[in-house]
């Protein structure tokens, strides 16, 4: 099989809202009038950010999934993506599950793959997410202004469950298993909750490095800080249910988390999961308090989950407030690639 | 060094012309009214593209030039630009290195970073380039007619030349191998010829995978067929002036040739080059014989040597008439990732 034929057959849709598609030097695009283009690129590296042996529908899945989700912290429309891809060899059964599970996403969204790169090299798959904003509403970090109510989406800490099970560090019952798995494995992202948040959110951002760590970026751009309440952070029973013990929290995956006053063993690893587990893609933000009901409001029509977890301060820094009273603070908050 | 630290160190600089720059979920950008854009990728990979202890600051440059040249393919005006790398480690005077040359050769185009992603793992580079282009007036592949002049820019050959070297399959002097070297490692994008080409040229494509192998993109795309004059293909005079020898010929390089009748040793491994070698970067395209003076006028203008090497035929496949008579035979004509 050539490149060319294995992109002929892989990776070859029809592109109805592309100018020019796959095909040619390069993709011709139009971007609709009082539209800006929102552009993202994310890249996965197996061994990284996946095992090697990693499920390649699910992974398929993922790469375009982790893209959509900067598009919807954003609020954009996602419209198009390029793939390109190193591959050590050519594995049909892998191709065609991974083309599958990527083109299932991009289909459910309609987003259209209009070109791409195929080599040879070690696993690596790095996406180019492409979308439209209407000028000038879309969500950015910077805009988080002290008394605003801090909000995430859905729950946070399960992907980090699975990923702990899966690297031995905790050891989990098959329906618990089950039921954290599809966090890690077929993330949601949250592009109909971003949209709808054009005009009500003051900032967003997606939750892929840990809820501490992203909106540390939030308060960083905004010059801001942030008091989080822990017992009003989301997750989900499996995590809630847990009994945790010191020995197994997931240290290699999650920053060091110094508890002081110390919350002891039980809740260690559901607190390092939901404050610093990343690849949540979740979705948190900001939003005046003077919008409070309209955010609920749109939790109800989404059926979609949303907490108000804190308030934003105008002191820097970010306070975790413990439910036994006290404060938890950190040492790192989350996932860096090359800390 | 932090992942965010090094982003910042070595690859945010000013982006005027983007609504927002590095450092949000997603860049934002505004494409003019009455232009598209247009999209390409490409993924350099270590031992597949480049050899693992490539020179930074080159490699910088060839990881966007490589890009650019998409965009000179199809007369697009560069703008923006994503990069996403895998890294082994944090080498801070590496990275120092391919910033420079990445940014010298954007700065020079006038192209803004925007976005990326920087992540661990083997040594990959993938760039997406964004470009405008007057709606309607790309270069496209699929434009040629029959009898249509076929032009090359530059001279082909000298990249595959310089990597034969490297390779040990043929031996250069020092003098012979700094002509050729700067074809490999600094390839200049032919992004003015290809503007000005908007109007002028019906088809045209950049040569990364070999003459014979890029111009059968624009054949196939087009359907046409193609007859060139090999002795017509530009080269430099060190490709010219080489003596070569069947034994050295590069073979692994390059596709295998089958020339018939044989010309015999001696041009072999000219042939080759010229023909197959690939990292040429030249632009390949097809013009109407009407408008030969124009093309003539623009070589002129822009001092870059635009050479009519063929003329396209409405029966399929592409005849290359050897200079001494008889016809040059292809197995195959091009770099192939998975051939």
């Amino acid at each position: 099989m050539s490149e060319f034929s294995l992109i002929a057959r892989y990776f070859t849709r029809p592109t109805p809202s592309a100018v020019l598609g796959v095909g040619d030097d390069a993709a011709l695009l139009r971007v609709a009038p009082g539209m800006e283009l929102a552009v993202s690129t994310d890249m996965l590296v197996s061994g990284t950010h996946f095992f090697p042996d990693a499920e390649p529908f699910l992974l398929g899945h993922k790469t375009l999934a982790v893209n959509l989700s900067d598009l919807a912290a954003m609020g954009a429309v996602p419209r198009w993506a390029t793939l390109a891809l190193s591959l050590p060899g050519e594995d049909e059964a892998w191709l065609r599950a991974f083309s599958s599970g990527f083109f299932a996403l991009a289909e459910s969204h309609g987003v259209e793959l209009i070109g791409g790169d195929t080599t040879r090299g070690p696993l690596n798959l790095s996406v180019t997410i492409m979308g439209e904003v209407p000028s000038g509403t879309a969500l950015r970090r910077d805009g988080a202004k002290p008394c605003d109510d801090i909000w995430v989406s859905g729950a946070l800490g399960d992907a980090a469950l699975a990923l702990a099970h899966l690297q031995g560090r905790v050891t989990l019952d098959a329906a618990q298993f089950a039921a954290c798995a599809p966090a890690l494995h077929q993330p949601q992202p949250r592009l109909a909750l971003g949209q709808a948040l054009r005009g009500l959110a003051s900032a967003a951002i997606d939750i892929s490095d840990g809820l501490l760590a992203d909106l540390g970026h939030i308060l960083e751009r905004s010059q801001v800080g942030a008091e989080i309440e822990f017992a009003a952070l989301p997750s989900s029973a499996v995590l809630r249910s847990l009994p945790t013990r010191d020995g197994e929290a997931a240290g290699s995956l999650v920053a060091s988390l110094t508890p002081a006053p110390s919350p002891g063993g039980s809740g260690e690893l559901r607190a390092r999961c939901i404050l610093a587990g990343g690849d949540d893609y979740e979705l948190c933000f900001t939003a005046p308090q003077a919008r409070r009901a309209e955010v609920e409001q749109l939790a109800q029509r989404l059926t979609l989950p949303l907490s108000r977890i804190g308030v934003i301060k105008s002191a820097p820094g970010c306070v975790v407030c413990a439910a036994e009273g006290g404060e938890i603070r950190l040492e790192a908050s989350g996932y860096d690639h090359f800390a």
